[in-house]
């Protein structure tokens, strides 16, 4: 499994969101080049700012390991990553984040990149295009 | 009720996360001058990193309000909320946050305050010196 195979599995819990009629970000987090958890975005389903994908994909890799360090673990996300979520995988020390469209908005580079642990590695662009893409259609969607 | 009461009841919670022993942070939700929701630390217990005073106090309060815009509503915390719980508090636009002592290794001002909301009111100070003696007794407990 290479790491656009784990992105597009985040795609397709972004497109989950995209399907409920929630801002339409996916993520999977990877072990032992395994998925062990997964979550997409699901702020209105829950009446919950805080069930963003990232924090119920950790939430769930941590029940999944029954561990909350999740050092050798990456976190796979369609955009990058808010200040929220970025201080989440601090605590978590999680140890490689990959994510595909910026957020220029409210993305954690924004603040700080260390916001971040100092030993997790960062890589971004990974399937960008479509990404960034099923966010536009979303909030086209909306304006309608 | 005035502000010190909620902030007394915000250590109480941390009092219950000290005899838990887990790291000693507290918080109440007051929402028209009553509280409507409490959370302490719990992320040895739930084995979550996420588990913040902070984030279980604001998911209990969203369910409470059936609302995850918490703008009418004061979130007392007797420890200066991390970058992740910044950023929770401001997905919820919370309308004012009151926290105790100041933690300058990883609270959210040592990054930047514009992680909260622009609308979001912000005291500090209150009961700090049984806050952060409360933190220090954890920790001396624990280098022993």
């Amino acid at each position: 499994m290479d790491p656009s195979y784990f992105m597009k599995q985040a795609y397709r819990e972004a497109l989950n969101a995209f399907e409920a009629d929630e801002v339409p970000i996916g993520a999977v987090v990877v072990c032992e080049n395994r998925i062990i958890a997964r979550g997409f975005n699901q702020t209105e389903m829950l009446i919950d700012t805080t069930a963003h994908a990232e924090i119920l994909a950790l939430t769930a890799a941590f029940i999944h390991l029954g561990s909350k360090i999740l050092d050798e673990c990456t976190l796979y996300v369609t955009i990058e990553p808010c200040v929220m979520c970025a201080g989440a995988l601090k605590w978590a020390r999680i140890g490689k984040l990959v994510y595909g469209a910026d957020e220029p908005k409210s993305g954690f580079s924004k603040f700080s990149p260390s916001v971040l642990h100092p030993s997790t590695k960062i890589e971004k662009g990974l399937l960008k295009d479509e990404c960034a893409a099923l966010m536009q259609d979303f909030f086209r969607k909306k304006r309608v």
